[in-house]
């Protein structure tokens, strides 16, 4: 990070394989919008539970990007 | 929630009323730019005061929307 | 604040002086986008190292701005 | 409160109608197994949306209640 | 909130009947003996429960006033 | 989550091999003697260190279950 | 703590002398219903005051105990 | 507590001995002023060290009283 | 800090120039009421906004003063 | 953990792959200077992303070792 | 504390009898390495639980120590 | 931060004159022992009071600097 001013965006990403795999979800939507991502930070992880099962994990992230680049 | 990807916004809703209608009021504002919103969950409580008494409550939410389907 | 609607973006600002000049620099670039600025949150400050001295004071900031008027 | 020992369970209570009627509904619920209920602290107030409206207050509480008298 | 010097007290309100109402009768007793109230902040929300019912809704609220008008 | 009443377990899941599978263990643990699980909040991840190497990750997890269908 | 599954209980121990007695109160009485105990986390002290003198020490703790061996 | 208005100081408390003396001698000191005590909730606990010991245990109170009736 | 029984106070400073001087002009009102003033811990900072640039800096301070020496 | 003394190290380990994998390499680059590590606790999951995608996950975690025993 | 400036560690002290002689364990095998030893903030308190009953008192201390003068 | 191995201290840097440059003290002072600081945390921002006014500015910093290449 340097001497750019950055914005940050909430976004939930699913899977139902694996955290990371939520994770890069929620950055590969972001990236369909915006560009300069240079950081996610975790959040908070929760499951959606069906039949008894873990069915998606769901993590929070704060994706931050370049604002001035953009 | 399922297996969706959703972004969280942060609106603070204002009632001179209740804490209730100034969570529906937030949502609403928010439903004229955002569809398929999933669910709020309320950060904080603040009341503005005038002549001693509570003018308004001001509720900060963060509403989740389904980002895929916007 | 009174009855109004607001919304609260995270700007992330910078500055290679000091941390107010770092939320100015948030603040300015918001207003480039959004009307009706009312208040600011300082959440979190971080420092970017360069040479063992601090290169640039990293201010993340809320914003919070009037959405009925804008 | 007094030289008791008390246990706390976590129950969301919800309502279409409030946050008090939420948590009303949550101690009536506790109280058809437990006796002795004598506080209730809420810790967290989530809303669950259904055609961009406020479906259910869903209210988490954690409910005190005396152990040694049950 | 402008150039003023603030001073914030802790109250705890209690009301049979709802939260915005055990906030009400904090801020009504505090502004018995303080002047230029400007802003509450809820902290936390407790109940008192008698005979397994909720007796008292009881809210932590930090009053805001104006220090240099009072 | 609907109008129904939850209630939240705290339960700690192990697993020589990833946060995931320690977190599944802790939901199958827990669907052994509760129905109607909906969902999972991680809450702390600790690993158990045996000859400088991670035996277990241990995974304190919330679990929510339908109250009222049990 | 190793590859088991555990389960937390909150419970809030009494004494009318001191931190750490209120604390085994609250395991001793735990006792009397779960086997097993490994470990307590204190969550929060409060104090009861009667004739403007602590009455009692007040501990909320978690208590921790092996799931898979009860 | 009941259906009164209370108000919460912060009080600091100090002790060679112990950590509950601090809290004793903060309440004996609050007690000079105010009445109707009703609870303590312990905030945070620091110590003052004198030559590489423990000079004075140091105990951040909350002290809650009734003020309706004083 | 010694073996003293010292007060907090929450006081708001604000300044049209920076955090440091927000928190002198705390210290200095604060200073004209008590004395033997000791230590301040600086909890939030917010700022005004007013034609979309920083109007004020607004601190607020927990002000730690020596309660037996007053 | 029983009656030793541990003292606890702030590490942030990286790795291209996973959370387990960033962990594993915090705790064997500690393992090189420190001996009977007994636990870790996960503080905090940042990412560090290039070309839109997450080059490195970057966990902070706290290692807790026997001090006695060194 | 003055114009100095200041290390903190993280050390956990151990006692089978109370949470003070277990800070003043920390404290004491700490100043085997270090010296000026200024202060001490208890972060967490836990219980190392045997045949259930509490084997040993477990808090989580920061020491902080004038850097510039060791 | 890339594919590193980082190590977090915890330092207190003061000065007389602003926040600003007690975390340069502590950035200045670290810089004597080690090597590749890459990033500051600031934790808490505190100051020590002589005469009723500001003497220090107390600024708890945590530095992070590559360890593998220390």
């Amino acid at each position: 990070m340097s001497a750019h001013i950055y914005k940050k965006l909430e976004i939930v990403g699913s899977s139902a394989t694996s955290i990371e795999e939520a994770v890069n979800n929620a950055v590969a939507k972001a990236a369909e919008t915006i560009r300069n991502i240079r950081w996610v930070e975790l959040v908070e992880t929760r499951c959606h539970v069906e039949n008894q099962k873990i069915a998606y994990w769901q993590v929070t992230c704060k994706i931050g990007f370049t604002l001035d680049e953009n």
